[in-house]
């Protein structure tokens, strides 16, 4: 996510203080509707027990409504041993849940997300929002397109169920322009903020019947219809797109692309050497000026004349657009808030999946497009 | 977990290449039963589209049984605004989930367990085995009292909800026997498994209703009736109370008992020496002669005439019994299965609690009981 040229280093200036406060604001809007026009209100008073992501609350207890009467007992069976992960998700039926922290509501993202050609009913959706004013609006914008996509849109188009997370803490850094968020010094408690609120994400909405999790975030606006597919076809544990980013170059007075995330990387024995003189409170970014890491950036691989599917191996990854087996998280692969072998958040997480077995891969000509703000 | 005297250091001999496999062959097994005699087969009809911790599955689009049309919708809300966390979790009805990894299965693990005072339609209880020969009998014998309570038992008794997840790896140390299992060479493959198991059980229960997380090893078979409500009321992000075993004294001729668990510990300098000497991949294990650590053990720290709410602060922890605020998890801590900072396991967990703000406490003079095998 990172813009600006040449990486930094941080010092440990401010302990991650960003109290998470640890309390979520969850509110789990959660719908798989009927044709339009279904009377809601019956419906929520009948579901409003208990929801299909949390442990079961009294709703097969005793009832007041039936008189005290206890309903019978609905006996679940679950095996993972059917939940596959394999390069044909389609075929053999396998769930995703797509992963999208959101500070601000982009109306293309939600079409792009509309427009995946991967069965919508396989599709879980959790998003996270921060409880300002800010992440209400986005709330507010987001569940209207919820609303029409599960009521009145087709019912092919509608998502296996849709969870929303509110978060009860102020992001660290509330302004959205982009020139803030990027600089150096902010870095440190906006990634750190980042890393907590996925894993928030993360380890309240991962259900056993889970195969892949596509962290997805909400200013990707431009996608294959088949990104899902392209990238399961792999096979591998995990594995990121190209970012780029649209936009218009005055010299040509035309549309134009440039390359945007610059977390997805392979590491270099200067970065390496940079991290073994650090303390451990030390952070090493990519993009920035003062301290260059020469590692080599996927962003800069693209090569427009060959295979969309060659694969590089990646030592960083970044989140913007990343699909993981379920199971790596599974085995506790999750983004860490603090500096993990002088890496955080996504590029963190991919040192700490490598540290449990798994390998990241990149797709260097495989291109996704960020927002141009 | 570790028996014998004084600490040791372990290189690196094998790679963690236990082939987790990822795909867990989880079974799920959910009673929330009324009155006993009731029609199972018919509730297993009704309820066998979705359970409550996965998503939903297609239970709510059309169904081929009523000829196409496409039943109500359940729009379901989720406010974790009403999910508090305090010192006073009955009162406030917060739910708790109670964790076991189980390799045998002990009656008085589970007699213990049903006499939790904590209310039990609060509780939910997750249970991950292996598949192997040892863990079909264990979730047999599992199953058995599960049935037992959440049909024939007291309403009262019975429990919100039950999980039980089966790993399709083998442990890699298929024995349960004692000395082998504590054999210095074994436990690092073997903390690392139980690590990952963990974290699959972790991972895959964690709701957003979900306030306190107990864990409580399968081997613990005797606690205060009140142990919730009493480790809730220190208000700590992690509290761990000291486990003991009971025994026959040959030489008294008398039951007596002993400290059991050396993974509750506060750190010393000679240890921090010890790490800061290690590789990356070398791990500080607890217990064993061959390198005292010269650690502070929690385990010899009981004072049978002080107050049994004395806390104390630790740097270490173990998993035998443990209580952990469902919002230390979703920040992200977990169980690492690689060395962290040198330590693994629910050791590792405290000092990646720590990385993240949480402050680990011991109670050293509550004692809970470990199996005598």
């Amino acid at each position: 996510m990172a813009r600006p040229l040449g990486p930094v280093r941080l010092k440990k200036a401010n302990p991650i203080t960003i109290v998470i406060g640890g309390a979520l604001c969850i509110f789990i809007l959660y719908f798989i509707l009927g044709p339009s026009g279904t009377d809601f209100s019956a419906a929520r008073k009948a579901a409003a027990a208990s929801h299909p992501l949390s442990p079961p609350t009294s709703a097969f207890r005793k009832s007041s409504k039936n008189g005290g009467k206890t309903k019978p007992p609905p006996v679940m069976r679950y095996n993972l041993n059917n939940v596959t992960i394999t390069h044909n998700p389609v075929e053999n039926r396998e769930n995703v849940l797509i992963l999208t922290p959101m500070a601000r509501f982009y109306q293309e993202y939600w079409d792009n997300l509309m427009k995946l050609s991967y069965p919508h009913e396989l599709i879980t959706l959790g998003f996270i929002l921060p409880k300002n004013k800010e992440g209400n609006a986005a709330t507010s914008e987001l569940q209207k397109q919820i609303a029409k996509t599960q009521t009145s849109g087709p019912e092919k188009a509608r998502f296996n169920s849709i969870i929303i997370l509110r978060q009860e803490f102020d992001p660290p850094i509330s302004s959205q322009d982009e020139v803030e968020r990027h600089k150096m010094q902010n870095q440190r408690a906006r990634r750190a903020a980042m890393a907590k609120a996925r894993n928030s994400l993360l380890f309240t909405t991962l259900g056993p019947a889970v195969s892949w999790v596509l962290w997805l975030d909400a200013d990707i606006i431009e996608t294959p219809p088949t990104l899902i597919q392209d990238l399961a076809l792999h096979d591998k544990p995990l594995i990121a797109p190209n970012c780029f980013q649209r936009y218009y170059n005055t010299e040509t007075k035309k549309m134009d692309e440039r390359p945007y995330d610059f977390n997805n990387w392979q590491d270099s024995p200067t970065a390496q050497q940079l991290g073994e003189k650090m303390g451990p409170d030390e952070i090493l970014l990519e993009g920035y000026q003062d301290m260059p890491t020469y590692r080599s950036l996927m962003a800069f691989m693209y090569k427009p004349d060959e295979d969309k599917h060659t694969e590089v191996p990646l030592d960083g990854v970044g989140g913007t657009a990343l699909l993981v087996k379920a199971d790596v998280h599974r085995d506790g692969a999750m983004f860490p808030a603090f500096p993990f072998y002088h890496l955080i958040e996504t590029e963190g997480f991919a040192k700490m999946a490598k540290r449990l077995g798994w390998q990241a891969t990149g797709l260097p000509n495989y291109k996704v497009y960020h927002y141009n703000e």
